[in-house]
């Protein structure tokens, strides 16, 4: 596995599938895991060894509220961490800075509110650091996505 | 030791002080320590275990920021954890968030922001629960505010 | 009765069902009362001088909008208050904000907002301090929670 | 005394002079009283009552922080209650949801963030409804204020 | 009549229809505008020039967005004006902050957020300092809602 | 004079000279009037009718807090209106959102807290659709402005 | 075309038909087009030189989340740029911020969120800056829209 | 150079020294360069395709107010483009909302507000997925982080 997708409820599955629908428009391998970090806080260590020893390049953490499993597991690893808050209440605000708003020396990579895709696409653009294929494939993904775009919306819009 | 006070950076020093001031003020034993979530959970880890040994019965914590340091100490403890926000941006709105919107089953008692005076108080009102002798200090402790705050105003206030 | 529950309006009654329903798990006996600070405030007092003769050691308040409630109640008692923000407007902020906010010296344990089950929770902690049988059965209730959390989680996801 | 003015820290009183200075501009009697709804509830009570005896007919009450003290004093009495949201924190947001957000059938007529003046002069309004001098004595001095703003800034400004 | 209610858009009569409502329990006398500030501006003043011919005593405005309505007719009249905040977008904040932050010397009375009850409340209130029979019938409101709210609760709440 | 300035206080005087300022750079005649929507409206309206016979084709309008002034403007003129929102309070959000936040039909055109000199180069730009010579000026300040940019950063800078 | 209307994705159609309709009332031509600054900047340049050069006077983008479309349009012309927030997410105030708060120099003309009838509306007062014959309509249209507004609402309103 | 951090003014370089800081202390080549999104769109373009074509692998970008910078230049690349939202107005509230709210496709990985360190540190995880050298230092540098915090608070603090 090359990403781990990790969030810390069932509940958050459909906001994260997204994460997993960019890594497989590349067919990057990855795993997810649901571990909470205030629930099963050893497990959640475990885990993250686990993943570690396995090769695992990138982390993904979604999580909700009081969005502490991103910061959490960025304390345990050097692997970059990407964090997606998720709209469980305030509209996500309380998320959004219980994520991006880490101390000196830890950091999160944060992306926009319930935008896993976006956290999927930003492991795929790391991993292409070093891995030419890899970013050559975002380069036509790019240019692909302009195309279609263009194709979509060539005809201007009748408003 | 009653009460173990934690906080993630000696810059919260001041900040914190009022929480062992109201301790003081009842002559409930404590200690404080400076002790980051992210930076060192082991630690963390680590000494939440001897102060559980020691007695502790109450677990005061402050943070600012993404403030998860309440939240990690009271995913691994059943004692109850009161938290501070401490504001270091956002006028502590960051820290409030990350503090109070903790998920079901693992609270954290929240006071307001910069507020260690009152987490003080909180802890003292929860000992007081087992203690007598504590509780009918409280009491006259609130008396004796009535009392003095009756007695600084009542002349009125020329405005 | 050791814990006494208030709040505002018959219309705040499930949200403040969580409160009771985490009581309930840990067989505590509980009272639950509709008293509005702004409306019957004689009442209340009357209600608080009650509970606290019947021997309650720790008060739960929920309140929207203005939430005065949790804190006119932790004015007039020493045992502790924990307060839950109700959304009735602005998402919960305004409540939150009029029930963490206190003044020094009279604190209110503030929850997450419409998260009763955690001040049910809270309040099984604080009587914890004295109670060795009932910490034996959080530290228990906690290690189940991993253990389903696992269980229900060990097949990991699939994206 | 027709008019009586409640804050309850001596440190809002710079704040609150605004209140004092509208009333002095047209001869309102008034009396100021330093009073916590949370610190010295039963003193509150007791100096509501004595001053509707006195024929007070507005109350203007301001506060920061769970800005308690307006909403307190409103359930207690049918007078109209004004009340001033003080910046403490949160550059005075918090005051202003704790004041403004008032359940149904206990309004408190609120007036801008640390604008205590503006509180006055309203307070003068609702005692012009039966005054008839007083009203004329309103208009002009809007008359007068209106006058001296275009005589200031007759000239136009250079920028 | 005694009150004027205004307001900017049919849309809003549902919201308003409160304030209505408070009055006719107490028998005031009131007439109701549709009247855009923005919209019809001339018109507006036209209004309220004969509303205060007619006797009006308390002028009641909701609005929503840039809520100017309230503060536009608080700058032609001396009479009180109450602010409705209508939530209309942001959750009614953007119309809270337009009526509350009104500038020196021109105050609007604001009620909670499409809280327009309290508006014909407050105005009640405002009409009873000059009318001791009001007044009275005031009391003994709060002395029934008092009686009804204890009666409805009486039994407790079942959680 | 083509652009006349509006504001309500000679305290704003220094937020509002950057519209001067853009003005001034290219020669465009234009007058700066202190006139408040709520202090003097009677004046407002008078100075408006003045300033549209004397062929001002653009209004730029800064208020703070409650800032009605814009949005009164606009109801009163079709000529282009454009705010600017100052911090006067709350960071300026109040400003802000009673500035853009117009009903139907009656736009102010908003630019950034307390950006006056934005202001002045969006009037400039709204004058450019007619005056062929000053949309040339305008395109060549954008490319002085890039080639001075451009200069003063070319050796990049040492970090 | 006159006027030239952007946005960023199929799915703001309905949002941005407003645009279209204040134009379409006056028969004023425009084009929309559906062209993203993030995922076609290509496309985005070169369509805005094909509407320069056929005459365009005025541009309206709109954008939702980070809403970098209006400002980037804004950096690339001298046309004045009118900027509509959209609400898809945090009720819009994202996109608000995103559009407002532009740099010194590169203003973009905000109108009110998801208000693009107001944009529209805004784009024929500039443009009637040099058109003698619009500006007589849009005084036309205020009148007519002052008179429908009390024609409908003549008979007051039954609360 | 392996990294190129862009700002937008003179005025940032304070806030991002950080970000050079961090890529200091483990000797990561860097450029950085100041160029605005708005004020000269055409020189950044010509910038990003120079540092591409000396092997950039990580972008840094800070800006503060609508602040494009980061999405504009994550547009024109494929590399992971990490935002440093800058306080210049709203807290950095504004920044925040403009850098992390990015659309579909086109991420951002953002870090605290005013946090460049972090931004550093973050391309220093970044680039170690490919460089087990660099790795290695990071693992030491958490080791020795943790250790330097303990050492400095390891007596505890007297509070």
């Amino acid at each position: 596995m090359r990403v781990a997708i990790f969030f810390g409820s069932k509940s958050d599955t459909e906001v994260m599938r997204g994460a997993a629908n960019a890594l497989k428009e590349f067919n990057i391998e990855y795993k997810a895991f649901i571990l909470s970090a205030h629930r099963v806080p050893e497990k959640l260590e475990e885990t993250l060894e686990m993943v570690e020893k396995e090769g695992c390049e990138v982390i993904i953490a979604g999580a909700g509220l009081a969005a502490h499993l991103p910061g959490v597991i960025a304390s345990k690893t050097i692997l970059p961490v990407i964090g997606v808050p998720i709209n469980a209440a305030l509209q996500g605000l309380d998320a959004l800075y219980s994520i991006v708003q880490m101390p000196k020396a830890i950091p999160v990579a944060t992306v926009g509110i319930n935008n896993s895709y976006n956290a999927g696409m930003l492991a795929l653009q790391m991993l292409s650091i070093k891995d030419e294929s890899l970013k050559n494939k975002l380069i036509e993904f790019r240019t692909n996505m302009k195309k279609r775009f263009i194709d979509e919306n060539v005809e201007g819009v009748q408003l």
